[in-house]
């Protein structure tokens, strides 16, 4: 089958790979339908996560289930699926609790390689949520959104609490921190502040809800979201980067007692104790346990009350990846889907 | 009128003070029935808080009010009355939402100078809660603890969020630490364990509804909580110590989806970013909003539900002042009442 692989920094190969088979009783093997390019994948094709052998690359995925093991009991062969980058049981006493990413049987980056034409998905019955059929082609893109930047901004505003009267902000406006306008809009929220200073970037927020757009940054980021609260301070900030800037212009732009959900990738960030502790903000955050989310967000999805797949505003066929890593990487796309 | 002083580390002094006076028409000024000092008062002691002027300490008090300014409204001479370190109008929007130690007129360490015979409350109304009336002199050192290491602990163990079916694990055996176990009791936690490697502390803590103990600290404390927890960590952890390696161990004693609770007075801790990314706690704390729980606490106290003046081992005359310091910096004593 045809894979995406990335050798070192800004090298993405689009490669033959060996077709994925059954290899414990309880995995799944998956066609995929469509896959597409994280934002986390840049942090190691931007070289600062390293990259010491050849690695197969993708962890988003949507599609049909080809086979799968003699234990699988809940998942079958025709259906089609979405799951979560963390394999889950989805039974143990971490997963009953909602946090199926630190799931005590969790395979992290599990597909490893969803950008392929086929992938292994460990613990299928766990991971993987049928839709209720086959959905039509134009529907796909929001369920691949599902599986990874639509749960990860969700649960960021369910971290951060978003819900109705209050005010959220959320720092940053890539696919996640755009999502996560949307989820807070579904979730209720009163006003929705999406700090972004790129236009298109801006339309998109507005159009999945926000209702005003701050384009400080960094600390002046901060000081507007205060100016915009009577001087308190957000109710709910999400924080949607993963920088110590943006960490800490999170921390900065939620009000005493409020909260902060944190779901960008925390990369070199220590947060300082002393103004955290004078803050009285709430922190929660960490990879999403998108898997607590699915069966919602794909009813949404189906009822076309949502249209998350709006993220993807570049689409290439799979051989094509390393352009779709470029044009992400330069911020001349928000993101992109790949057709095997 | 007698008051104590703290010249420079280790340099605490008994002397003559002038009496303090309405000064902004909101100030009740009050007869101190006790005093006490706060393991936060050891900071600045040990040096490790720069003193740069001589100081008023304390910040912990109950007695009866001598007289109020004109726009004082609730509170009135001769009632008995608790408050907390901060003061805080009890009408702001943040004050509503329970954070009144974010109070947007807050005036912190308010009063400054508790450890004397008379204190200056700012904001009397909103700061000052009243008790049903006189209370019998055994009930003095209660009521003294909650105006803050009652308060605290209290606080430690809402934020860890410390409830029925929870095990909550208490990092610090001081006198908050030691109250956060009383806490979690009285919010009807299943399992308590306390962290602490002192004899006389642990039977207080079983006293005040530990049901195990954990002697071992830092990563080892943690690594034995997780051992109790079927390797998943409790519940909930308050920490009530502020270093870098309680708040490290607390974090690394939660489970994910856990929450940790800090109290403890963060002195040069960094949160490892990346490290709290992959543990998916909850985080929250600060300076306890004592006046949110002041009613709940002045009741139980009053209905003689809790004990929380037990904390205070040691008594002395306010003009030894000196040596409850020192009792408490050598670890003699849990906490120092001092009588005016």
């Amino acid at each position: 089958m045809r894979g995406t692989m990335l050798y070192g920094p800004r090298d993405v190969r689009s490669e033959e790979r060996p077709d994925p088979t059954i290899v414990e009783s309880t995995d799944a093997v998956i066609r995929l339908s469509a896959a597409c390019v994280c934002g986390s994948d840049l942090w190691p094709y931007r070289g600062a996560d390293p990259v010491t052998q050849p690695t197969p690359m993708g962890h988003e995925y949507v599609g049909i289930v080809e086979e799968v093991g003699s234990e699988v009991r809940l998942i079958e062969p025709g259906q089609f699926v979405v799951g979560s980058f963390f394999a889950s049981d989805n039974t143990c006493e971490i997963c009953r609790a909602g946090y199926q990413s630190s799931c005590v049987h969790r395979q992290p980056g599990a597909p490893t390689g969803a950008q392929a034409e086929y992938a292994r998905i460990p613990l299928a019955d766990g991971t993987l949520v049928a839709t209720p059929g086959l959905p039509p082609e134009d529907m796909i893109p929001s369920l691949l959104a599902a599986s990874d930047v639509l749960g990860t901004g969700w649960f960021g505003a369910v971290a951060a609490e978003a819900g109705p009267g209050k005010t959220v902000a959320v720092v940053g406006d890539g696919a996640v921190g755009l999502l996560a306008v949307l989820a807070a809009r579904q979730l209720g929220a009163d006003r929705i502040i999406a700090m972004s200073r790129h236009e298109s970037r801006q339309r998109l927020a507005r159009e999945f809800g926000a209702t005003e757009i701050v384009t400080e940054r960094g600390d002046a980021g901060a000081a507007r979201i205060k100016e915009l609260t009577g001087g308190l301070g957000a109710h709910s900030v999400v924080e949607a980067v993963g920088t110590q800037e943006s960490m800490m212009q999170a921390i900065r732009s939620a009000r005493p007692g409020g909260h902060v959900g944190f779901v960008g990738v925390l990369h070199g960030v220590e947060i300082l104790g002393e103004e955290f502790f004078f803050s009285h903000v709430h922190l929660h955050g960490g990879p999403a346990p998108v898997r607590r989310f699915l069966p919602e967000l794909i009813d949404l999805i189906w009822d076309r009350k949502i249209e998350p797949g709006k993220v993807f505003d570049l689409t290439l066929p799979l051989e094509q990846a390393a352009e779709g890593y470029r044009a992400m990487d330069e911020r001349r796309a928000i993101k992109t889907l790949l057709h095997p």
